[in-house]
C-alpha cells in the first residue's frame, strides 16, 4: 500500500494527491451535513462540493474546463467519500473534533495543497499566484460548503488553517525554485501543510490580531 | 404560439428553452426581492442574478465569455421578466407559495435544465458533467440570489428540487446517449424536469435523511 | 503628483485606475476586518479579497487567468493597501463612517468601475456587458468580503453604490460609443463615479421601492 502510494507519488505527483484529497474531502463535507441532519441528496451534495469546488474554482483560475466535469474518475472517487461517510456514521457517531475527521482534514487539506501548487506552477502564474492558488485548491471547497449552509466560513475563524496551506504552497514554490523536481517539491508541501496543520490542532497555536500593535504598556 | 414555440423547440432548442428560463426566472427572483421590500435597483439586481447566475456559471465552466454578456436579447429578456414582476406586483400580492410562483419557478427549472444540458453535451464533458452543468445552470441563479440575500439557499432545505434537475439532466444524457435527436433529448428533459417538480410541490415528496439508515428497530 | 497622475491616466488608464482601486479596496477591507478583530491573517485575507476578487471576476468572465496572480506589482499594491490600513488602525481608530474610509471607498468604486470598463470594451462584449463587468469589478470584491463575513452584501442594503459603478460604467459606453478616446471617455467614468456617490453620501440619496407604484392615494 505504502508503496504503490509512493510509487504513484513519484509518477504522478498530481493524481495521486488529487485522489486523496477528493476521498478526504469527501468524506469531511458528508459527515458534516449527516450531522446537521440533511436528506441523502444534501449529503451528497455538500460532500461532492466540499471535494471539488476548490479545485474547480483552481482550474476555473487557470483556465480550463474543471477536471471533475471531464473525468470519470474525479466523481467515482468523490461518491467513494461520500458513501464512506454514510457507513462511518451508521456505524458510529462522531463529532466534529473526532480524530478521525481532524485527520481526514488535515490529510485533505495537504494534499489539495499540494495539487493546486502543481497545477499553478504548470500554467505559469507568478509565486503569488503558485501560493493563491494551493490555497484555493485546498480551503475552496469548505469554505463554499460552509456558504451553502449559510455560516461563515470555518476557515477565517480558525487559527492555523488556511496559513498551513499558505505556508505549505510557499515551501512548494521554494523548493521548485531551488531546483527542486515536482515529486520532491510536492513530498515537502504535503509534509509542511500537514505536519503544520495537526501540531496546530494539538497544541492550540494562534495568530496573533492587529490589536496587539497597539496596546503597549 | 403553441405552434411557433414547437417550431422554435425543432430548430433550436437551446435559443427556445433559454428565453423562457430567463423571463420565468427574473420574474421569479424580482417578486421575491419586491416581497422583501428592496428598492428599484435591487428588485432588478436580484432578478438578473436569478436570470443569469446559472447560466453564466456554466458558460465559466466550459470555458467561454457569458452569453448574457455577449447578447443584447439576453438582457432584454432578463428586464422584460423583471418588468413584468413588478407589474404583476402592482396589480395583486403574491406570496412565495402562490400558483403563478411555483408554476413559473418549475418552468424555468426545466426549460434551464435543458439548456445546460444542451451546452454541456456540446462542450464534450462526462455524463456526469453534463448533469452538474445541467443543474448548476437550473439552481444556480436561485442560489446565488439567496446567497446575496444572506440566507440558506432554499436549493439546500427544499426536498426535490434539485433532485428534479439531476433527474432531467441524467435523462437528457440517457436520451442522447441512446441515438436520441438534439430536440427530442430536450423535450424529454424538459418534461421530465417540470413533471418531478410539478409532483413533489403538490404531494409533498421528500428524500429520505442518512439518519434512516442507522434507526432500524 | 497630480502631474504624474495624469501623465498616467493618458498613458495607461487601466494601469492607474486598476492601481488607485487596488489601494484603496485593501485599505477599506482591512480596516473593516481589524474592526471586527480578525487575526492578522485574517486581515490580510480580508483585505486581498476585497482588492482582488472584483477584477478577477472580471477577468474570468472574460475568459483570462486573472491578472492578480500573473502580476508580482498587483499583489505588491495590493499588500501595501493592507499595511497603510494596520498601520492607520495603530494611530487611531476609525469607524465605518469616517470621512477617510468613505472617501477611500468612493475613490477605489470609481477607479475599479472605470477599470472593469476598459477591459470589457476590450474584450468586445455588448453595451449590457460593459456596464455589468464594469459594476462587478467595482463591487464584487466588497460583497465577497460580505459573503466571507458571512452577512447580506452591503450593497444591496445601501442606496447608491451600485449604482453609481452602473451610471458610471453607462458614462463610459457612451463616450466611447460617441467617439471618446479611452482616456477621456475613463477620465469622464471616474468622475460620474465618484461625484455620485460622493453626493449620494452626503445627501443621503435613496432609490424609490417597487411599492410606491402601488401606493397611490
Amino acid at each position: 500500500m505504502t508503496e504503490a502510494l509512493t510509487a504513484a507519488l513519484v509518477v504522478d505527483p498530481f493524481a495521486a494527491m488529487n485522489a486523496i484529497g477528493l476521498v478526504a474531502f469527501a468524506l469531511v463535507g458528508s459527515s458534516k451535513a449527516i450531522r446537521e441532519g440533511f436528506d441523502l441528496f444534501g449529503v451528497a451534495v455538500v460532500g461532492l462540493v466540499t471535494a471539488f469546488a476548490g479545485g474547480a474554482t483552481r482550474d476555473l483560475l487557470v483556465n480550463r474546463i474543471p477536471l471533475a466535469l471531464q473525468s470519470s474518475s474525479e466523481i467515482a472517487l468523490g461518491l467513494f467519500g461520500v458513501a464512506l461517510a454514510i457507513g462511518v456514521s451508521a456505524v458510529f457517531e462522531t463529532a466534529d473534533d473526532h480524530p478521525i475527521a481532524l485527520c481526514s482534514d488535515a490529510v485533505g487539506l495537504a494534499a489539495f495543497t499540494t495539487a493546486g501548487a502543481i497545477v499553478a506552477t504548470e500554467a505559469g502564474v507568478s509565486g503569488f499566484g503558485v501560493v493563491t492558488i494551493a490555497t484555493i485548491n485546498a480551503v475552496g471547497g469548505g469554505a463554499f460548503a460552509d456558504i451553502l449552509l449559510d455560516r461563515s466560513p470555518f476557515i477565517l475563524l480558525e487559527d492555523f488553517y488556511a496559513s498551513c496551506a499558505v505556508l505549505g504552497g510557499s515551501t512548494y514554490w521554494l523548493a521548485v525554485g531551488l531546483g527542486g523536481s515536482g515529486s520532491v517539491a510536492a513530498a515537502i508541501c504535503a509534509a509542511v501543510t500537514v505536519g503544520t496543520r495537526m501540531a496546530a490542532v494539538s497544541r492550540g497555536w494562534t495568530v496573533p490580531t492587529a490589536q496587539v500593535l497597539r496596546t503597549s504598556p
